[in-house]
């Protein structure tokens, strides 16, 4: 018998992704369906779901859902759910027992689904309840806000799963397969890493503290949409890759990456995040500081806080809080603010900006901040984007002549 | 009501320690009584009962007791309990039914006990279940066996501290004032650092891992007798002083010391280790490489194993198990076998031999290894020792002239 935690809902695994004759015929079937438009994030939600990472979803949210996960954090059914899984829309034709096709961006089939229900929601009380503000500045009230006019609730078949095996190959692992290769270690504490960002020797350390006491650690990256300027899942996944190679011991963590897009909920988005985590198989989630946040609309601790007011039981997979980390001189080594007693000063400190800024000038990064291998693969990167700039320019320049 | 962990058994603590106009009655009837003298061990063992650190135990053990600890963990009434506490006397005129009292090694009437049952045992036997060896190079089997010939059984009661608040003040804190101390400071997940050695970096290593996660740490030094050759109990208490003073961060780190002497029992003793830091209030004990063990006995992790081989809900307290831990120059870091994924070379090891040595010749430690204010105040133990050694040639080369 398993040791890991069980699938959200207590039951098993359910992916609603199609295989063989099942998905041909239901893909042959959605060809003749009224196509509705998903955005990036609903696209990545439903990619979720097929793999089974949001069991036990079998669709996107009726109102009743939507309401009870806004205002209580749960479900028409009474399962804990922290923020609205909805498909949205401005099609006026749509109704009730329509059955329809979702397609992405580009224009590819994704899945179909029955609908149940069509209903409009108060978009600015989903920002005020789940991102604390309707400020359009914040990129996920900016995503609620572009919503279509009308929610489309009902039961739905995945039809693909957007590529992400195919761009990502082994590190794509659907629930079921880090399930398999936690068992196959003999993990049943593992401590989900999540991040959305290269990792550099804070990130390194907060791994390392789950590592010290728990079976496992799965650093598992955000494969979807990010903000602009964000480094992208493949140079993260490589820089990421060379530091497991060079300072993690074999067998105590395993890199994979998962499809959604960010919300930058903060707290609410940590409870997902260990909601879809436990699906992983993960017993704990580290939740450090300024989780899944963006600017200054949360508290640095908001994120930790959170899973202590939320109704005992609702998640199996728990929250390993940490405190912000960094390398202190007079520690000599890395510590964070619960473990260093000394000052601002005697800490290696540099910001996302002036990180950026010294790779881009092909500067070397402290070794107390950054691992050299890793710091290679971020330069290379930056170097790359330097010269297709130039390039542009110099394209620009040329057309212009 | 207190978030701390309830006391061993689930009900209050039980200091067994008479105090004002009780005391001073029962010191009185005392003096007309038959004494007994204690070991070292026992004198320990009675002044844990006496400030409740062996909550719920009213005295020592009877047969029943002895034989269900020695095989099954337990005591006749199924209390979970790792390792006998009885009191042994060659007394062959104490009989069931007599008051005794028990003094000290030195003579000081420690209290007094309602003789219930005197029983002999097979010391090869408590040897074999608890030590694992009949060995007499063992100092937990010389121990057992260097006991009387009978054991003695009954309800005690406490009259002396034997001293330990005076000679340690506040540092010897008692079950009660460690709960008040973690009360104060708002702690519920508190570690246990069990301590007979001065803390060097992987020591502080350790401990800081457990405040990277939890509320804070309990050091708790042991501060009966433990073998020749050991750092006296005001050096170390010293050393871990200034450690913390420099090292660690305000309201993270408690220092105190309990007084009992060392067994060396490897794993069971690891359980009494958990079993009373219950009745200290603390959640956790830090187990990492061959806790409590001497000599080759025991296997390095033999003692976070036990855990999981005694029934479950056997303790509230649980093992936070860390691997064995040191400098990795490769790393450029602490980390532990399980976090460092280099070769021995990269690696900072002083054998226990080699560090004394170095600091009998006044050489400065590694600041890897040891941070140079503990340094400090071994260097200067070991000069004042040798000081003394000189002192002590130098009067013989005078009487003998």
């Amino acid at each position: 018998m398993s040791r890991l935690v069980k699938p959200h809902g207590g039951g098993e695994l359910k992916p609603l992704l199609l295989e063989g004759a099942a998905l041909k015929a239901e893909l042959d079937r959605a060809k003749g369906l009224k196509q509705v438009k998903m955005s990036s994030r609903e696209t990545g939600d439903l990619i979720m779901m097929g793999i089974g990472g949001f069991t036990p979803l079998d669709g996107f949210m009726t109102r009743a859902d939507w309401e009870g996960v806004c205002d209580g954090y749960k479900m028409a059914s009474g399962l804990f759910w922290p923020i609205p899984v909805t498909l949205s829309t401005d099609d006026d034709g749509i109704k009730a027992g329509d059955d329809i096709a979702v397609v992405s961006d580009t224009g590819e089939i994704m899945g179909t689904m029955k609908v149940t229900e069509k209903y409009e929601i108060d978009k600015a009380h989903e920002c005020m309840q789940v991102y604390k503000t309707t400020d359009l500045e914040h990129p996920g009230v900016k995503m609620v806000m572009a919503q279509g006019k009308y929610n489309l609730a009902g039961p739905v078949k995945v039809l693909s799963d957007g590529g992400f095996k195919a761009k990502y190959g082994a590190q794509f692992m659907t629930p079921a397969e880090t399930r398999a290769a936690f068992e196959k270690m003999g993990w049943s504490r593992v401590a989900a890493f999540q991040t959305r960002n290269p990792m550099h020797r804070s990130h390194e350390y907060l791994a390392k503290i789950a590592i010290e006491t728990m079976d496992g650690v799965l650093v598992h990256s955000l494969l979807g949409a990010l903000k602009p300027g964000d480094i992208p899942a493949e140079v993260r996944s490589e820089a990421i890759g060379v530091l497991i190679e060079n300072y993690f011991a074999p067998n105590t963590v395993i890199q994979a990456g998962y499809p959604l897009d960010m919300r930058y909920a903060g707290p609410r988005e940590a409870l997902l995040h260990a909601l879809f985590r436990q699906n992983y198989g993960c017993s704990h989630l580290i939740v450090g500081r300024d989780h899944a946040g963006v600017g200054d609309y949360y508290g640095p601790f908001d994120a930790q806080k959170i899973f202590d007011e939320i109704p005992k039981g609702s998640l199996e997979t728990v929250n390993m809080n940490i405190d912000w980390t960094f390398w202190c001189k007079k520690c000599g080594g890395m510590a964070s603010q619960r473990t260093c007693p000394h000052t601002k000063d005697d800490r290696i400190l540099l910001s996302g900006t002036k990180v950026r800024a010294m790779l881009s000038e092909g500067q070397d990064l402290p070794v107390e901040f950054s691992r050299p291998e890793v710091a290679a693969v971020l330069k290379k990167y930056y170097a790359s984007l330097a010269e297709h700039e130039k390039v542009k320019v110099e394209l620009k320049g040329h057309s212009a002549a």
